[in-house]
């Protein structure tokens, strides 16, 4: 049970009416404490001469136990539940953003400059010459976050409402680490041809878009239909996003390992969306040997169930994972909890890097292998070393938005890696630091740098 | 030149450096008094012993006469023009609107309840009841507002990245006058079929659909279409919503003229998507006497050419405007610039009622007729009587969303029109004062409260 460390997804707020005598908030403290919960703030709400009334804030490992920290509270003699808030759900409650005006309209002459009949005079701008769009609406900073919500975190196919959650997350993100406005667009239809014609159809409110987890293989032609067909960037943050801090990241292990990024054979495991991308990004960085798995084993040549993609990386080697990873300097996980054992990471070869990135349980949990690796990373924020696409998408856009380019080409990506890289000084680096917090300021800055200049180099800036 | 009349939409603020002299500010006011400028707002930004420098902002009637008053500044001995902002071009810039989050993300923390790995609780809360949409996103409170660009303002069909301001000013009034979080959607297709797939694909976002500016016939296909095959309301405001408003409109003026609405007989002039929707509530609304009129004259029995919603209203006179309007008790215009001629007014019966709403100058300037008519009301701010769906659609969102109904019934505008009529007291009930000000902070409250209240009474309330 060692994953089950009580975290804030499962956080519950309870609100208690204490006889005023001593001894009554420790009682209810350590009823808590006893069955496992995680105590964070405690606010006192309203105290009078007899009672007080107190919110206490626990965090739970799960949705049971935090029905059993309801209940032990309730078990304590002489006081009173009033209220028990899940903060998770109470935070998402009516949504998670909103729309402001940049202005307020406070009369009719601000009626006039902003609606009729003053912003005909704008729209006639724009119809004499289109690329003002970029000049007098929300274009310029908009991004549409487009879903079909078929493959919503590790949840599957849960569909387009009930992905509106993770969207109106992904829209804060934009929001908080780039200044972007990014609205969702959760697609009631599944069929490529539709995804792609419906993304066209709205594309010109939005400066970008980025596409978010719809399945594979629907997703690579989709972004690549609408890479063509569209005059703004269009991002598939699974693969792309993932594939940018991972490379970040295996950078800046190697660096810690004194291995030459060229000279090292990795093997991966997973060959969704996001470990294709990873594996095309690790070429592009210089990797020259890659082993990737899949849930049959090994891609290898005498393989006939491959797609298009897989083909990319077909290996000489072949046989399970167990067998591949013998020897190997890096392991890299996008598949799911459990598929790396403590005995395969001991195969591998002299100062092994693991990245263990299935969510939201790891390939393999940390501590059973803390002695055999040199660096071990994983999707969680609860290990040092998190591999969080947050680092990426956010100041990517942001340069493709700024530079007001057209596309985001792999060398953008290349570009963004090597700057998340960067931003982890050699005096700082070690086994558990080769990536910055996803919340160092300077990350979607030094990552929109990159990307501008990348797209200066290549010439196809437009600002 | 009547018409031509200094206003908000034409505004420069004009930046001058000015030697610190008497008489010399004097001079560059008079200079733009002179040339036929509006003088507002003159801000002193910096002053030495030597200079000042002022923001003047002055309002012109036209694009030209705006570069008419730049260059009598510029020609007044002295001074200098250091900068020239046209103003509602620079409330436009970068667009009007912008999204933010309700939270901020601060910590790890944040990060876990608004995204991975908590927010997979609340998607799947949603996965199992999909109705928990609206308790958990911002569905309950957003509304796209949806066109394609064919019929904007006035302006015609100038493409749907053209008609963005005017999509983002609407949402910006859904925010001032509703709360409500309204997003363009502006469409790059034409297309009926189009449109209405699109419009039902990223429907799952939205609570509600505000059709806009998408021109005749086409419009009453694609509200039909999507009514029936969308759950959530879908409203042609610029149908409906001037409906609403005109009806108010119309409840009061008959009042002020004491004549019973089904006596009346009401002459309309234009039968596009606005005035067919005023045609079909007026009769709602008790009107049993209506003859229409478009650009060919009186819809008539002897007409071949009518389309089935003109066919609606075939009245048995026939003729021109001319003709049909002697002895009327009503004229509604929604049509174009110069229709209604003093010598029609002057045939009509006693104490005639004109609405001339052609925007923005309206079927007869009301000075030609104010000794003529007993209410005159126009679609323009700087009459009295201004006729403006700002009144009618915020409040009717905010009402259906409020009530979460699947439908905005045409009970419901009826019941919107009737609370914005009764908003004018029986004691400010006046020739000049029919219908509330645009900004009167009670307008929406009661349109959201009359559409509640008739759901209920409908049984069609779902909140």
């Amino acid at each position: 049970m060692q994953q089950l460390t009580p975290n804030p997804s499962f956080s519950l707020t309870i609100r208690v009416q204490l006889l005023n005598r001593a001894g009554m908030l420790s009682s209810v403290i350590s009823a808590l404490a006893e069955a496992g919960g995680n105590l964070g703030q405690i606010d006192l709400i309203q105290q009078t001469r007899k009672i007080s009334v107190r919110d206490i804030t626990v965090n739970a490992y799960s949705a049971e136990h935090m029905d059993k920290l309801i209940a032990v509270v309730k078990a304590v003699p002489e006081i009173r539940v009033l209220d028990v808030y899940d903060r998770t759900f109470q935070i998402h409650k009516g949504g998670k953003i909103h729309l402001e005006s940049k202005v307020a309209v406070k009369g009719q002459d601000d009626l006039a400059m902003v609606y009729t009949p003053g912003v005909g005079r704008v729209c006639m701008a724009i119809a004499e010459d289109k690329r003002k769009v970029y000049d007098y609406t929300i274009k310029c900073n908009t991004i549409a976050v487009v879903t079909d919500g078929t493959a919503v975190l590790g949840l599957g196919d849960i569909g387009p409402e009930a992905a509106m959650p993770v969207m109106e997350g992904k829209a804060m993100l934009f929001k908080q680490f780039a200044g972007l406005d990014a609205f969702p667009i959760c697609l009631n239809t599944k069929d490529v041809d539709e995804i792609v014609e419906t993304v066209k159809r709205i594309a010109p409110a939005f400066g970008g878009v980025n596409l978010e987890d719809i399945s594979a293989p629907r997703c690579f032609e989709i972004e690549k239909r609408l890479k063509e067909e569209l005059d703004i960037p269009v991002y598939h943050d699974d693969q792309h996003g993932t594939a940018v801090v991972v490379v970040a990241a295996t950078i800046n292990a190697l660096k810690v390992v004194g291995k030459p990024i060229d000279t090292v054979r990795i093997v991966m495991n997973g060959a969704g969306a996001s470990g294709i991308a990873v594996a095309r990004l690790l070429r592009e960085a210089g990797v020259k040997r890659i082993a990737m798995c899949d849930s049959k084993g090994c891609i290898s040549k005498d393989r006939t169930d491959l797609t298009a993609e897989k083909l990319e990386f077909v290996s000489e080697t072949s046989g399970s994972l167990a067998d591949v990873i013998k020897g190997a300097d890096m392991f890299i996980g996008l598949s799911v909890k459990g598929a790396l054992t403590p005995e395969m990471v001991r195969s591998m070869g002299a100062a092994p890097i693991v990245f263990a990135m299935a969510n939201p349980n790891p390939e393999i949990q940390p501590e059973l292998v803390e002695n055999d690796v040199a660096v071990i990373a994983t999707g969680r924020s609860d290990y040092a070393n998190q591999i969080n696409n947050v680092l990426a998408f956010p100041g990517i856009f942001r340069g493709a938005l700024d530079a007001r380019v057209t596309k985001i080409t792999t060398q953008m990506n290349l570009g963004a890696a090597q700057a998340i890289a960067s931003l982890v000084s050699s005096s700082d680096l070690a086994p558990d630091f080769i990536i910055p917090s996803v919340f160092d300021p300077r990350v979607s800055h030094a990552v929109a740098a990159a990307v501008h200049a990348v797209a200066r180099q290549q010439g196809i800036a437009n600002a």
